[in-house]
């Protein structure tokens, strides 16, 4: 029989047993986008490299006197010989231009009581005002960026900063995916009015890919025994990971958990107790992580959403693998069976979540994936009340219809 | 002078003046993952396509008769002709196995009160018990999937269980990224240390392509005016989009909104009356959409992220264009100006939200971004106080190092 481990049990046995890789590469930074960091990012210099003005405005020494002569003009990127600046002058000076020595403050135009070519007259203001000083946001030397981190948009402008274009990142597991069902037709071949298609092989390779995988469609596992071992004994030493779907319950037809058995499969599980997605199976063939999913579309999907990516990134050598979840109030109430673990789809929208159909959809129901754009993982439930708050993963909440996100 | 105008105010303007595209592209499913749809997906088939099993179990005509001969065994993707069952007579079928005229429940293995292989004994169980009823998720002519749709992996899914494999997207808008500043080194130059790195061209090219976008980066705009007029209109009639960084506010050396005027731009605002981000101009040259974004490294993110994405996407023909946001609990107090508009940089984890450093970050401190994942946007605000809840924007929420997203 089925192995009867709770959902939370399954999620900590799939990281617990996912090492992180130590190989890497070297990536030119342009191409770093949704790589994680195999080093500790060193500042190499001090961030600003030279004091210099937040403001397009006057620069001068803070004294009494407040009529100031215009000496100069300084722009951005303007390089120059150190000068003497007296309590009586300033220099116009650019957003971003490097302040001399002896200018501790700046006071932008629209703050002047009066500005002329010749002289500026200025009220009272703090000294050091309008002046990034050197080294004040980085010192040279910092851990700018840590080991395992996602080099996001944000992390690639602070690498450009730092004129640090080259990156070690690791190097992301060889995923293979496989199918059963030698009954499933490929979305684009010919298919009679009642033949069905395959869903899991191209849904869990696009939610593969857009977590920042790649994965190969290796297509439909052999119809025997004996041939699948010998294809899943191919594929192991070629892939860190193959992902199955279907074939893994105990109808008559599933012999594909033998035939990893027979390949050296540990397995971490076989079974658990949610729904849907109840037939999974996770475990190791010597270095090869092995993800036996479901046959049912939502089942297979919601698993590899859930179990499978953050492993996928553990393995990978991310620090972050854990779903970050918000806070949402329950719109309306549905009932769940006590006695299992639950993955609920709904639709996460400013602050609120929405069952889809009122939990009254199948495994069979592709169509609830697409109409969602988060989940909820219920443990030991009976009724979820509505206005009762709940922890929700999103998937694709990015962005909606309309919504008014301004804090007013 | 630079305008006055509110952050939402600009928000408005620019998503108001964004044209959605009516150009579009055939394109397969396996390429499309991003894609914005240009059709209604229309069914083609009924979902699921005929009656079948939701178990591996036993099929059966519901009846007084509790004690049942298993005549036949049905795998998912037989095909057989008709056949008459009686009231005393049971087949074995697998899960997804096409249910035989007849034939009105399953009743699962482990829910038998005795299983052999010539009868079974099963227990009182509700009629049409765990069969999917043929069309009884999607019905052929439904629409399934809307014009204007991101194309996700769960979209992909229902495509693909429809064996649809060509649509029609959205032809995304040609980009250009144009910087300002002669003065700036590309990252990967020799620079001397007072010398400054190009931020904003490569975090912008970063976050556009993170959303989906490609972008060109064109290098740095010339120098003189005459120079820059002849180069925009060049680059005008070969893109949908230029973004510029820097030299859009008053000081001397600004001169690319005159280079813009003179080749027909017709300006949404100049000036925002928002901190960080006031120097940036929005507008149209022809069909051209303009954003020029200030100089500041974080300014100009900020409001690429906030204002240029939203119109990216409704350029697109994409439906959803505004961000949706998640609540938190603001877990420390700080203080801003209420005479401006505010987008504050902070870090979400499991429904709190902290501002970075207590918002005593500069405009130049491009580390802000990669130590935040998210940030609020704040009108009229003076205080935002300890335990206030605050709507949430997310940049890069998806993993966290450890939560408890189980509803338990």
């Amino acid at each position: 029989m089925l192995d009867k481990i709770s959902y939370k049990e399954a999620f900590y046995r799939c990281i617990d047993n996912a090492k992180p890789t130590d190989l890497y590469k070297n990536i030119f930074i342009k191409d770093a986008l949704g790589e994680f960091l195999a080093e500790d990012i060193i500042a190499r210099r001090d961030a600003p490299v030279f004091s210099n003005s937040a403001m397009d405005g006057f620069g001068f020494r803070n004294s009494e006197n407040k009529k100031l002569k215009v000496i100069k003009t300084i722009y951005a990127g303007d390089k120059y010989e150190d000068f003497e600046i007296k309590n009586d002058e300033c220099v116009r000076i650019m957003t971003g231009a490097k302040v001399p020595d002896g200018i501790d403050t700046v006071i932008p135009i629209e703050k002047c009581i009066e500005v002329t070519d010749e002289y500026i007259v200025i009220p009272e203001i703090k000294k050091g005002a309008n002046i990034r000083l050197k080294g004040e946001e980085i010192t040279k030397g910092d851990v700018l960026v840590k080991k395992g981190t996602e080099i996001t948009p944000e992390v690639i402008a602070l690498l450009s900063s730092q004129g640090i274009v080259n990156v070690k990142t690791f190097i992301k597991p060889k995923i293979a995916i496989l199918s059963t069902g030698n009954e499933l037709k490929e979305p684009w071949e010919e298919a009679d009015e009642e033949e069905i298609y395959n869903v899991n092989s191209h849904s869990i390779k696009s939610l593969i890919e857009k977590n920042g995988f790649n994965a190969d469609l290796i297509g439909i596992i052999p119809d025997t025994l004996e041939k699948t071992v010998e294809f899943i004994k191919n594929l192991k030493n070629r892939y860190d990971v193959i992902v199955t779907t279907g074939g893994i319950s105990f109808g008559d037809a599933d012999f594909i958990y033998e035939a990893f058995v027979k390949n050296g499969l540990k397995s971490f599980f076989r079974g658990i107790m949610v729904k849907p997605g109840r037939p999974t199976m996770v475990g190791v063939m010597e270095n090869t992580f092995v993800f036996a999913l479901p046959g049912n579309p939502l089942s297979s999907y919601l698993n590899a959403f859930a179990l499978m990516i953050p492993a996928l990134r553990k393995l990978s050598g991310a620090k972050e693998y854990f779903y970050n979840f918000v806070y949402a109030k329950n719109k309306s109430e549905f009932k769940v069976n006590p006695k299992k673990d639950h993955t609920v789809l709904g639709t996460f929208e400013c602050g609120e979540w929405e069952v889809y159909k009122n939990y009254k959809y199948g495994s069979g129901m592709v169509s609830a994936l697409s109409n969602s754009n988060s989940l909820v993982i219920l443990v030991n439930k009976v009724i979820v009340k509505e206005g009762e708050i709940l922890k929700v993963i999103p998937f694709n909440i990015g962005f909606c219809k309309k919504s008014d996100f301004f804090n007013d």
